[in-house]
């Protein structure tokens, strides 16, 4: 049910043109009786932000925190499209807003696809209001929402975390671009906890932290990430840690449905550092290792080249000392104190040839831990990446 | 002629058995009299040097800038491999210095190869001395060098700059971890000018700046990367400023070798920023475009998707306006103010289509300019380092 499974949302999706393969591209999530709801979204950092991501944070800023809906589209990015493209996603707001009965400050609108082409906006003006007039609360509605949000992805994506006495729902989406801060990923979350606006925008800001802030698939970081969370407050209030911890756990289920289905991936790989002098540091080294393109090579053919992983920590700008660096894979260490050291090398091919994989490196230093959940580098990656078409 | 064409100096190689091919692995470049002379390098910036990296920077302080020799090893780096490590590149030293009656303080060391497995020892004691028996300064000695330090290069990379009354040689190799400051890359210039050892570690500073810290294959920085220059003082004084260039010229052409014998690469791109706030932001935003596999797999597939390079741009961490921004592919601007502008595309797809590609993006902001020097992301990069051996 994901997005619906809370009370008081429906969903669907349709096919508007917009990807010339005539797949599902358009998408809406509302409140199922068209009322604004608190509402909170974090944003790509990007400084060149697409034409949505720029109409959509002026929007929650009008409205207080609120909304009555989410627009999406797939198959084009509405970004680097200017002045005209600013107004033609307002414009899709306000088509939603019309056929809901909302205001269109009331609604948000996420875009992914190509940069830099203008939004066929005759598509979005014949699919949206059929669109909106069958959106329904059935699970039919959420598949058909997650599905059409989908670029490149193979799978749609789609989470449900069961609360006390409360539903946390979401879909997501996103494939390459997966980096620091949230690239090329939108998602929307649902809840039907009773929880104002400014603890909501809490709750997603940390939720986004310890999930999609800590993936990645190239290190880029994409100019439309987006992540709303809606609270239709149909189940009443309920423990605020709870709800906190529920929209936490379904970002980290999202999160690690669009690492193992990044472009090109085999493997999900877990790079966690411990040991560093502080937690910030361990961050940008286990950055560092993930966006490594010679240590996901590597992680594609299966090979325990642990030196790499340390050539990466001793060149990622933090405190390191190479007589105090070990690397394991998957428990098994393979290099201590900066040397060789024998080792079950069986065993650890083995985790190399999983679908899981996790690699440790402790500096020695101090208490600082971090890990990113990241994917190998296969051919499949540039495949999909050398041609836009 | 290159490492050779300088008077006063020798050079050749051999294969000890270091590589399993049975190629040529072993290089040393010696002054034709084995007398110690006015020499400099500059290191890695990793913070896990490799044994060789450690060595050579002890020996040259402890000879006050001097060296007779440089031994180089490909197929193991001697890197991550601890005390012992310390300890087989200073007897690497020892050997090449007792076969030319200098110290061994005398003589630097460079490795490249793989990281974390000891060096065979006995295989250089075997094959260093009848080495040094018979450098030359004849072209086959040289070429002989140039060759024993291939990794996954495909071609011997030599360089020779004339200048008037002196000349520059060298030999260098890198192939892939080509990075900001240096990566997997080795190489050591000669001249016959006459230069103090201060002097020429500013010059070699200067030429590495604006060469090879001016290229990137991955990102990734080595742990052995070296750059050596020594100046037999044969022909006599010459202009410092001359000097200065004639090495910056012999870096330059060899950065060009890497770039375009880059691992699985098909296309040299020059990547270059104008318009930045300043010079070192030029650079930050001109290394982000260099490093992003999107951009790089775009490349490869010759597709002129500038949306990409924008959203690199605006990730970068500098100052950036996405309405003064533009973006051009071999002179031809596909983006202006931050929008698509018509163009002719065929001459784009044709400028994409070439070995030599130039994508130029001006910030609008200041005056602010850098180039980085880098290579498209093709399926070849993977099938080279998918697997250690």
């Amino acid at each position: 049910m994901s997005v619906t499974a809370p009370a008081g949302f429906v969903a669907g999706g349709a096919a508007s043109g917009i990807k010339s393969s005539g797949d599902l591209d358009l998408a809406v999530v509302a409140t199922a009786d068209a009322r604004a709801v608190p509402s909170a979204a974090v944003f790509t950092a990007n400084l060149a932000p697409a034409a949505p991501v720029m109409v959509s944070r002026a929007h929650l800023a009008a409205s207080g925190g609120r909304a009555a809906a989410v627009v999406l589209n797939a198959g084009n990015a509405n970004g680097a499209t200017g002045i005209a493209g600013r107004a033609n996603a307002e414009r899709t707001a306000a088509l939603v807003a019309n056929a809901l009965g909302a205001t269109t400050e009331e609604v948000l609108v996420c875009s992914t696809g190509i940069i830099g082409v203008p939004l066929p906006m005759e598509r979005l003006d014949t699919a949206l209001p059929p669109l909106v007039a069958r959106l329904s609360g059935d699970e039919a509605g959420a598949t058909a929402a997650a599905t059409a949000i989908m670029t490149t992805d193979t799978t749609a994506k789609q989470t449900r975390i069961d609360g006390d006495g409360f539903v946390v729902g979401g879909i997501g989406k996103g494939a390459a671009m997966l980096a620091p801060n949230m690239a090329t990923m939108l998602a929307v979350l649902t809840t039907d906890a009773a929880v104002e606006a400014a603890v909501l925008g809490r709750m997603v800001g940390d939720g986004v932290a310890s999930t999609f802030n800590s993936m990645s698939v190239d290190g880029s970081m994409s100019t439309n990430d987006t992540v709303v969370v809606m609270a239709s407050g149909s189940a009443g209030p309920a423990d605020e840690a709870a709800v906190s911890d529920a929209i936490r756990r379904g970002c980290a289920d999202l999160a690690a449905q669009m690492v193992a289905d990044a472009e090109g991936a085999t493997r999900v790989v877990r790079i966690a550092v411990i040991g560093a002098v502080d937690d910030a540091e361990a961050r940008r080294a286990a950055r560092a290792v993930a966006d490594s393109a010679l240590v996901k090579c590597s992680l594609h053919g299966g090979d325990p080249y642990w030196g790499r992983v340390v050539s990466e920590l001793g060149s990622a700008g933090v405190s390191f000392d190479p007589e105090r660096v070990s690397v394991s894979y998957g428990g098994v260490t393979t290099c201590s104190k900066g040397v060789a050291v024998l080792h079950d090398e069986a065993v650890v091919r083995s985790h190399l040839a999983g679908r899981q994989v996790e690699v440790q490196s402790d500096l020695g230093l101090g208490n600082g831990t971090a890990f990113v959940l990241t994917c190998d580098l296969g051919p499949g990656y540039i495949d999909e990446n050398m041609r836009t078409s």
